[in-house]
């Protein structure tokens, strides 16, 4: 796949940078073996008219041909956890650092995505199709390329395994961080309401968690660091 | 941003091609100042030892520099018509052709996703969820650099413009291929069955196709050939 194309500019600015080892080298050559310098620049100053342009072509040459190009092996690093685990923070630090490093990423957030699509209910079902059209969404740009890091509560095993089973490379990390941590912590005031009960299916407190059976990490977020979870996945993911 | 890496084995093969050239032009630009051969043998030797190396890391060195380095301008090329105007032939000619130019492509089919999510219904809302959703997965590879080329009946309007607002570079392709044309046609046997009042939103017959009103080209597969129609899509989406 040849996704990037060189421009002509960067042919030429690699021409000039080339020229100006090659010619340096050859005139040393020639001098060392003659000791004539007007010989050993002529020599120089020919080759430099000469080659800068052969140079240039043979470029534009090698920019047709994909042999040895390779794109890095993406990873879905999905993050699974109560209200208030610490998903979206971590998540986007993750995302920040692969980015970073140069590579496509696309961070998906539950948050976000039901903004979009507010008609999104919490049945179970419901719940399941939504996380299963992410899982779909983050399998294609996987397989383009790109590094997915997904927060959803998704507190379902089977559409997760399900996400599992359409991506690559699926890292699963739990975030464990206890339910009496996230219910202090209570970001978005989410487990007050659920406790008055004006929320009916609110993960913890009235709808089940169906904790990861094979997670590739564990990570409570109230004994270890932000700064050390982001290393831990980053390290999971292969990207250093 | 720096999606290619080049591999060590690409620089090598670079650095001889190349040396196969330089070489032979310091050798008789040497040859052509001396008249010795034994001298423009030497340097040439010495010069093909010392420069193939000094390519190697030359070629390097530049792998991790971005400067110059582009995606292609990609596109969401989105086919929209009744059932048998020609969205799925049509569609998949078009991405065959978009990948053999070595950019990347994935083909979006309305049957095929709904495969995959059957509870997908019929129903005026559900369809535009629907679509909506597809678009949101189409907007997110375009932005990643991959064409997409969708095929979806989207029989309103305000969906398909929705998806239009997601993508940067939209093109609507307006199927006209007439009913009775589709009707007669009729692959997979759905308007007989619509006809007999088994199908209930059948659009067409018994719900409604709201035809686009600023679509980027319009084809009607009875008056032109695949072949001219792909070619049509190709030049507007400006992949030649």
């Amino acid at each position: 796949m040849n996704q990037f194309r060189e421009s002509a500019g960067r042919s030429a600015a690699k021409a000039l940078s080339w020229r100006l080892l090659g010619t340096v080298t050859t005139s040393t050559i020639v001098f060392m073996f003659t000791g004539k310098w007007s010989l050993s620049l002529t020599v120089g100053g020919l080759e430099l008219v000469s080659k800068t342009g052969l140079f240039w072509f043979h470029e534009r040459l090698w920019d047709r041909l994909t042999y040895g190009r390779r794109l890095p092996q993406p990873s879905v690093i999905w993050f699974t956890g109560l209200s208030g685990s610490g998903k979206s923070t971590l998540s986007a630090a993750v995302t920040s650092e692969i980015a970073k490093k140069g590579l496509r990423v696309e961070h998906l957030d539950g948050d976000g995505v039901r903004a979009l699509f507010p008609d999104t209910g919490f049945t179970k079902s419901e719940r399941d199709s939504h996380i299963r059209r992410v899982g779909f969404l983050a399998s294609k740009l996987e397989r383009h390329g790109v590094f997915v890091v997904a927060s959803f509560l998704s507190p379902y095993r089977e559409a997760r395994d399900s996400v599992r089973s359409m991506c690559q490379h699926f890292i699963e990390v739990h975030l464990s961080t206890p339910l009496e941590v996230c219910e202090r912590r209570d970001v978005k005031g989410l487990y007050a309401k659920a406790r008055r009960g004006e929320l009916p299916a609110f993960t913890g407190v009235s709808d089940a968690y169906e904790i990861p059976a094979r997670p590739e990490l564990v990570i409570d977020t109230d004994v270890i660091s932000i700064a050390k979870a982001v290393e831990k996945v980053l390290m999971e993911a292969g990207v250093k």
